[in-house]
């Protein structure tokens, strides 16, 4: 969830002004208008990047300094000033200064009171455009890898669940209308495919964003000796961008996250709606423990299922940032404009939620409790045999559509006399197909179950092996993690 | 803008536990998950709604004593602690509680350690579920207000901008091609009519808004004699909702704020784009006052429109919210779910971008510089009247048809000539059409604006009469405000 | 729902070429490309405006011969063709053409072939960018009265399936855990209050639809005395467009078409998620009647609710259309841009959509039949009546807070001894509150349901007069209508 | 672009009924609502599938006999009969029956028709949930390959462009404000970066795509003694789905194969906004040639990018599909809803608006030509070779903050004078820094673009060995595809 500062008041006070210059105020008469430096100011969103944006500085202070750009006594006093400023940073005592607009320029201004004139040569061969993509993709490869462990975290609370309740059987659900019987652990491993997919989504993004920008300059590449191999292999980029104007101006990487984000909340969200319908008082399959449920203000009887109410509502939200940044990349011409600014808010929003939520998710699992007497039950209970019966017929040397119009009589003529398939003799089994012999009341969901033993079926012991696949396969991505 | 905290690490430590009882204890066993609290808890949100939580709460005391429910000592003694509540939050000095959850439970935990007792009567007769969209929909209506009123400043703005470039004449575009010349004052006024409409649809909000859902309780409405319709006078609430259940999940009012808002996004985001094109080098048209640009980090001669910019990326996070708020409610089934608690940081953060971009464009109209010449002579350079040329032929008897198939072919001669219309002569004219007679020589751009003398045209004495009309206009709805 | 021609294989040959000449051929030198033809002809979408084409060029042309701009009787032979075309368009017989690009030059072009040289006069003194607007503001009102009359009649049906299931009680939902007893007829009361805000805003949508943009020529009015009232008058708009610049790139009309369309949408998704919700076997409070039902090709017992299904996904597809056009408007400068020609496809799709859903829930609704026994026995079953307990104890003076926690308490031992609220003896509830007295033991379902006598409540004589409010509503829309 | 059948009137009325029976009516009592037939019949868009649906059952087919499920004679009259059928549809001589729901029961009822019983045991041991997935996952195969393809091509459009512009210098931009010069070549193939990172996308959702579900039944798996194997050979899928529950109701690849096209068209929208603003008379470097413009109906000079228009508006139509079918999946419980049903047409309009942009554009590319000259003037003119100024005084050892600001004084003050650059003395260089001498002078275009020699800046010699080396990752494209 996205934590945000006490706002009780509307906060759109400008800044005072008269602090330190712009970086380019030499160019320009006049002071900036105070509303435009409140609109403009990034720093409350992007004051997250300062690791990133340090590590980056410092790379590329050593790599100018090895190429021969800038004095090395230079680099030496910016890295140990941006160290400082790094521990300045993590301990809560950096004076952040709207005025200065964003991470980038309060991080440069506070080395120079440090280092002096030695700062003023940090932004050789480089320039605020290349500089925050670079910001940001470091930052995306780690909320990339956090998001990826969360993914297995969640994969391992779905089997630890599965096999804590191995036995128990669900009807199966098509139009939420009873299909077939199920094993639950099947129904759980469903799941599993969905996360399973989502860390490959997240995976491919990787790859499109391990790439460094840096070298790119304001768009046309820096008329510098620069060594950007050097700089890719310190911060740990595992290729160059081929396109200076290219390098500035993407942000697919941050579109593809945020569409595998949405695509991984649409599986919570499809979780969530179970969750929420199977602990309804009607179907009662599910028991939500008390530390994973709230209750109301006024009615005292009430346990809610909020954590997958609000996974399932914050699916909205990741949905908005994505299109918000589609939008916002439309029709934008090369290479940079400002628009591009707002990437940040809405990567950074989608992470928190999408991460929050997949946390959360693998804590409450494996604290469910299953109904198995009622849920079986319910697997058990109206027609949900009809297709074995017509699977049976078929067996039997009726073709199938004649199977299924048969069956569909015999459930319309059962339902009218109020009676389940098994309170049915044989004789008005017979009624409707001879192909009904006696074998046909020994039918039940132990036999539905063991029927469907094809690869990905619901046979026990299909699920069995499945069970055991799966924990390998965990197993193996969190030794190569 | 949206206004954060510092977050350079991600804060999602759950919160404390231990704290205070939550409201619904009493049927639980065992306490909340601290993941569940800090996924959970709205705080950080809602607390922005304190001032109408407790304006709600007042009136709903004040009521509640009146018609006997609770003592009238109790009632005062709620007003007086919740007025203290409001003046330590208007202060700064409120001891806010994420374990807590809510701006409401906050609230009323502190209102019974100032109260005692008496506190626990308050929330006789409501729920949360009629209270949160109670101050919601209070919030909303104080909103659209406050957007009208910068949407207002706004039409201003426009209207000192047309009337000090009242003479200035532009190339009008269709499909960024010059088209036909206009009054510049005739552009700005179709902005002022886009923001009208804008207005409009506020005002229509408005009355869906202003709505009383309090006395519907949880969903069923309450077994207490209340009178919602003194409630209603109190908070100054048009009428009551009609039915329970739909006052306590309707939230179209935020789908139509948002809506509205997106449209009024969109507008602005036109105006930016032509800010953008009209002050590249390019076109020339606009210079950007040094207090309404910013500079780059790296290129020194550069003067960037980033307000213009910013605007326009951030109507995609808007379009983003609007998407965000229908996607949460789609497919939700009476009455209350958790799942609407995600409709406040939708509303909150539309309105902040939306209410900033309205006033920072507000300041900035007034502020830009035309360059009419420049632009005078882009209305005047190629072909620009070759719709008059035309329309002259028709007057001689020509059908429409024919005369744009003459005209157009004296383009095409006149383009492989490297003339303009100016350089041609009466004969090479009328090797084209016979129509075209010495008058043909005077048509210039004076007489072209002046000839498009219909209701809407850009013909100066109907430019000036609009004006005109806009002041006045803008005038009766300040008096009315 | 969207009719579509068959399209087996993908129909993207262009068509072919050496047609009839384009409108605006005399400029060109080479012909178009094939595949741009294809690319630009909106002659699949737009045709759907032949009728409003057609009416709004007769008025045109009515008006420019009584203003004198073309003879009299080249008007009458413009009528008189344009009546032709249309009858062979109703009856067709028309003869499209694709290279003609769009619908306005397939009807101009076939004028000409039927009246020769006095069609060349019509587009005398009117653009394509304002004739396109006024045909889909002409068209926008017609699809706005028949959204409004299909509202009316879907609200119809809720009041006939509520007064039939009068006397119905159900367990009311808030988390989709059973809360209050309400009446049937009070929730569905809730459906025709969203349905009414509906119409509402479809209301006004109309209103500011219902302006003229004919005579704003290009972009900036045109050089003919025409008399844009009479046409408006003619044509049955209330209003002139005050701007022409404006009049020919605002869509805002499509936009709140879309975005009230949306909202509608969302409502028919959650009555479309309680028809799944209710008539599953769990809940089983609805019986779907076979005509509303579909079956399975494989499970012969099924029988889904798959109109309620895909009401709900389209959903989506309204969203999709909403956003295609706030995407498409974003940025884009003054004034017409080939980009607007994509508004009608979203259009028309929406209006599909919606209208097809309106009627078919209109047509289904009163065919349900509910199952009262078993609905009344849920809002009977566990802790539905806890409120009104703690509502007793507040009634017998316990503040509501105490009175709150000792039912919460009060529950948890039911729960714990496996007993419903009417399973316990005075005893035990005395062990809870001392608050309990005999008379607890007489609140029943019907006793809970009486005390919420509230305005908006659910008790039976205030839902017995929404009833009649609600009938006596929509009786006075359909005299109005 | 999606062509659609002519509908002047609202097609609405539902099929004519006493058709064929449904394949489920045996169980029920009643014939399906006509409206109902209208509003589920998916025929219109989903007989796009017919090939698929037919490879589909034949593999299905056989394998069932080989299996020993159904006799041999019984495949083979099956297999004669689908190859009939598909022959019929070929040559649009197929009886398209919408009463018939969908592709899958009209193929199958026609069938019926020509091989009678045997057509019954076709269906057996598969359902309409796993049939419909397989088709689609078939066609998206097919989709994807196109789509791939398309780029390709596109790609290879901007490599002839860039080669045959070798030499054409343009002023790069950000933030629409001229910033450096760079070569044409290099600015294309900021483009062919951006297409190559789509067809990766596409690459990785083929991966996700090419998974055959058949086998799964209608959620459980068959009770069968299927070989899923085979049928994926024959069918040439890579891998079996792992879980049945899982296969049914998986759409992920849907949402990624639009996740992809919507990230494709954004890009097309950003060379689609380049086309636009650089052929206006402003910017002036491109030249539209006549056959791909398109004129308009009254301004008779009129030559309009339309083709590049309406790619960027159709962006938005992609986002809309994108964002319906994740509304569609959201909250839905497993496994297979008719909600899913929804899924095509999103599909098919993407994909159809998406190939045919990229096809438009890959014609349309080669066909552009660009004034050298101006954009040379453009390049050159103002004070584009700032920040080389900045980067000349950093050489001399000046650090790069002091020098920036230098550089910006100097802009200030040639504006004052109205001087470019190239105007100014060395006096007055030199009165802003000291660290200016006479080579300043000799700065000039060429000097600035040669300087900016690190991978992937706009040096010349780097921009030829990346168009060599771009060529050639497209002929290794074109080799393995």
């Amino acid at each position: 969830m996205v934590k945000r500062a006490p706002a009780p008041k509307r906060p759109r006070q400008p800044a005072a002004a008269g602090g330190p210059a712009k970086p380019w105020s030499g160019r320009f008469d006049a002071p900036t208008d105070q509303a435009v430096e409140a609109y403009t100011a990034s720093i409350d969103v992007d004051r997250r990047l300062y690791r990133q944006d340090i590590a980056g500085s410092i790379a590329h202070a050593r790599m100018l300094a090895r190429q021969g750009i800038i004095p090395q006594e230079d680099a030496e006093a910016i890295v140990r000033g941006l160290e400082e400023v790094r521990r300045e940073i993590d301990d809560g005592q950096f004076p952040w200064r709207p005025e200065l607009e964003d991470v980038h320029m309060n991080i440069e201004a506070r080395l120079a009171e440090k280092v002096g004139e030695a700062a003023g040569r940090l932004h050789t061969a480089r320039s605020r455009n290349d500089q925050v993509v670079t910001d940001l993709r470091l930052y995306a490869k780690e909320a990339i890898a956090r998001t990826v462990a969360a993914l297995r975290r969640l994969q391992g609370s779905l089997l630890d669940l599965a096999e804590a309740n191995r036995e128990v059987v669900i009807p199966g659900y098509t139009h939420l209308q009873r299909a077939q019987p199920l094993l639950l652990a099947h129904h759980l491993l469903a799941y599993f495919e969905m996360f399973d997919r989502d860390a490959a989504r997240f995976a491919d993004c990787l790859a499109r964003t391990d790439v460094l920008p840096l070298g790119s300059g304001a768009l046309a590449g820096v008329p510098y000796p620069i060594d950007r191999a050097a700089v890719a292999r310190e911060l740990g980029f595992a290729r160059l961008s081929e396109n200076s104007i290219d390098a500035v101006s993407d942000r697919d990487f941050v579109v593809e996250f945020l569409a595998a984000a949405a695509t991984c909340m649409m599986h919570l969200s499809r979780l969530a709606e179970e969750v929420v319908v199977w602990s309804s008082a009607e179907f009662g399959f599910l028991i939500l423990p008390d530390a994973f449920a709230t209750g109301s203000s006024i009615m005292p009887q009430k346990k809610n299922p909020d954590v997958a109410e609000l996974a399932r509502a914050r699916t909205g939200r990741v949905y908005g940032h994505l299109l918000s940044v589609l939008t916002m990349l439309k029709g934008q011409p090369l290479a940079y404009n400002r628009d591009l600014q707002e990437d940040k808010q809405a990567f950074f929003e989608a992470e928190d939620t999408l991460l929050s939520s997949l946390e959360v998710f693998a804590r409450m699992l494996p604290a469910l409790r299953f109904d198995g007497e009622r849920a079986l039950a319910a697997a058990t209970a109206g027609y949900a045999l009809a297709t074995d019966l017509a699977d049976y017929l078929v067996r039997k040397g009726v073709p199938f559509r004649q199977a299924h119009a048969a069956v569909g009589k015999l459930v319309r003529y059962a339902e009218g006399q109020g009676k389940g398939f098994s309170e049915l003799s044989l004789a008005e089994y017979r009624r409707f197909s001879k192909g009904f012999e006696a074998d046909v009341l020994k039918l039940d969901v132990r036999a539905a179950l063991a029927a469907r033993d094809v690869p990905g079926g619901t046979a026990p012991r299909r699920i069995r092996t499945a069970l055991r696949r799966a924990r390998r396969r965990l197993e193996a991505h969190s030794r190569h993690a």
